[in-house]
């Protein structure tokens, strides 16, 4: 037998892996005149272009970074964005309390997650997620094997009793994930009275929380909401990313959380990829010392109100009206559902047809099945990303929607 | 208990995780007057500073960017990459066959091992290496908790006999990783005529190999040999890295396999880091089609070679007799170790102890233990760096570690 027999060599974690929604999506969003919906894409109008041009030379010609940013460099990250962190993680849309001493750089907040997968996940862990959940998160988790614990929401985010119950139920659970603010996928945003009471219940039950927040910065209306870390920040990693601020290729992001998690977070990360790329870490170093973000978070908030706008607007107009959403005041998606008195026509509604439709007439969207942990694979819902096309075309791609739905319940 | 007990969520792959050799001699190296040969540092002197700064205004100003330098891109890669890197590989110091298909792209090798050994290894698994290895490659596959077979090596590398005896003593044996040429740490290259009987091992037991090749571009004297992956294409994942000639912080690096593997590699990546940056990707892919790597390379080898010969009069000056070493005729490694008949007087020289005094004479290097995944922690051996330092700082360092060892032997 000359060739290894692959199939015999595979570790248990990558038999039953498969092709995720994400992958496909990246690979649609290069086909021309196709309008995807699909993608948690930034706007290409929304990269800060005189900027990064003013960046790259201020890092190329300052003598304090010389040859660093093209050496090797310590796992623990650049010092410079260490102690600059603290002070973007205190503004007033995440309200976090760090050092430097708390935090860990990552390739983007992916890394992140991976990290935190390997740490805390042994084959057969129970990990609590919200229902729905960020399907890049199920993807880095997966790889260690868990058995997910879903979490009851509704249009506030997770519901508190819902959470208790599961730590009652289970008091094994190794920790709660969750993204609450402008929720990937549902756009939701916990209150703050529902924060504290879910603070609450950590602290109570000694439960830790990965808190995901890659969208707070990202808000169209009302007041900033403290972080959960906020309310207890022995009990929770929060984590960040500058992928839909500065731009997704520049592939930094991080994690704050108490000093044992970051001692081995940076163990992990050296065998996963030694160190985050110095270059990229000065840059996000003198966009945040130089007032560049301040200054461009306005100006994305700008870019996209409109976009959710029309977006929202389409869908009432065009989606038969048994379908429901709730208006996201922040971030970069639309989630719709059947509303609750018409759920019993998901069995007549083929989503995987809906979407086949849709892709033919070049529109493309995520539907709610990866979004679930155990789905049954006609979740009839539909996540709909309106950062990243045109106002134009978003109504465009509603209206295709619309139509292809409006036939399936003939 | 209103703080987590993280002890207690910790997986068992990082119960016993430690501080790495790696870890400390990155922090190391920031340290003023410290003469690290520690560290597998490219020389600052070797990165091309003109030529990068030509590569990133191409790569900002090429219309057939645009925007992708900044988004999200595939996790296969940037496909002029791709497309490119066949070509690179199939030079005479690889000779290694791909196509665009059978490459997958990473943050550096050290994602590469990672993933491989995320896709390969259960715990408890046989994991088959030279002896000694690379620390970085034990990092990566500690992660999966495998039990390593240690492999006999000479100072032509492998010894084909023990490798025999490994695959018919352990059956299961998942794979065997290797650096065949200029070795990580020893500096050695496992001659043509021993990679053929590898190769032919490898085919005769259907067995697979994952052949690191971070060096062969940087080689001092005497002619390529081929890679053992264009002897066994379908037995061998053939791993390249653009860290020792573009530069470290460009982390880019890859890995040819058969397609199975492949696949695997991209849905693991995709869960650890989503993709490999698109402006890095972009960058190596100008580096290589402008023909500005094959200009590098002899500049490379040419500020390299004068070090190599100067450690190594050094040793032969001020180190005492009862040590040798092999030449390495390429890379950035001298290997030091007790000679045969002197091993004996290994329990009367405690490394650890010469490098602490090493240390205070502001002088690193990497003691044996570490490139052993089984060491008694008195592995009387150094792996020495020449490329990071000036000549005049190489023959400093290599008296005064030569001191401290003859003041151990009196």
């Amino acid at each position: 037998m000359p060739k290894p027999e692959f199939g015999s060599l595979f570790a248990t974690r990558v038999e039953e892996m498969q092709g995720s929604a994400i992958r496909e999506l990246l690979r649609q969003a290069g086909v021309k005149d196709f309008i995807s919906l699909g993608g948690g894409y930034p706007s290409p109008e929304s990269f800060p272009l005189p900027t990064i041009k003013l960046l790259r030379e201020r890092v190329e010609q300052k003598p304090d970074y010389a040859s660093r940013i093209l050496q090797y460099g310590p796992t623990e990250g650049l010092p410079e964005l260490l102690n600059i962190l603290p002070g973007f993680l205190s503004r007033e849309n995440r309200q976090v309390r760090a050092t430097p001493e708390n935090i860990a750089i990552t390739a983007g907040s992916q890394e992140a997650l991976a990290i935190l997968g390997m740490m805390l996940i042994n084959p057969g862990d129970e990990v609590a997620v919200e229902s729905p959940t960020y399907l890049g998160a199920l993807q880095a988790f997966n790889l260690n094997q868990p058995k997910y614990i879903e979490i009851e929401t509704d249009q506030d985010g997770i519901i508190p009793a819902s959470l208790e119950k599961a730590f009652q139920d289970h008091p094994n659970i190794k920790f709660l994930y969750m993204v609450p603010t402008f929720q990937n996928p549902t756009g939701r945003t916990i209150p703050f009275e529902r924060r504290r009471q879910i603070a609450d219940i950590l602290i109570r039950y000694g439960k830790l929380a990965v808190e995901d927040d890659p969208y707070s910065e990202i808000r169209y209306e009302d007041e900033s909401i403290p972080s959960i870390q906020s309310l207890a920040p022995e009990n929770v990693i929060h984590l960040f990313t500058f992928s839909k601020t500065f731009s997704p290729d520049i592939r930094i992001g991080g994690m704050v959380a108490p000093k044992e998690i970051i001692e081995k977070a940076n163990l992990i990360k050296q065998g996963l990829s030694l160190y985050t790329s110095n270059y990229n870490q000065a840059l996000i170093y003198e966009y945040i010392a130089g007032g560049f973000l301040d200054q461009h978070i306005p100006e994305i908030v700008e870019l996209y109100r409109p976009k959710r706008d029309i977006m929202a607007q389409a869908i009432i107009e065009n989606l038969p009206d048994i379908f429901e959403f709730t208006l996201s005041k922040g971030g970069m998606f639309i989630w719709v559902k059947l509303k609750k008195e018409y759920e019993s026509l998901a069995s007549k509604i083929n989503i995987k047809e809906v979407l086949k439709e849709a892709k033919e007439a070049k529109v493309g969207f995520v539907p709610g099945a990866p979004f679930f942990p155990y789905a049954t694979g006609n979740e009839v819902m539909m996540r709909l990303n309106f950062t990243n096309q045109s106002e134009e075309n978003i109504v465009k791609a509603i209206r295709i929607i619309g139509e292809i739905l409006y036939k399936k319940l003939l």
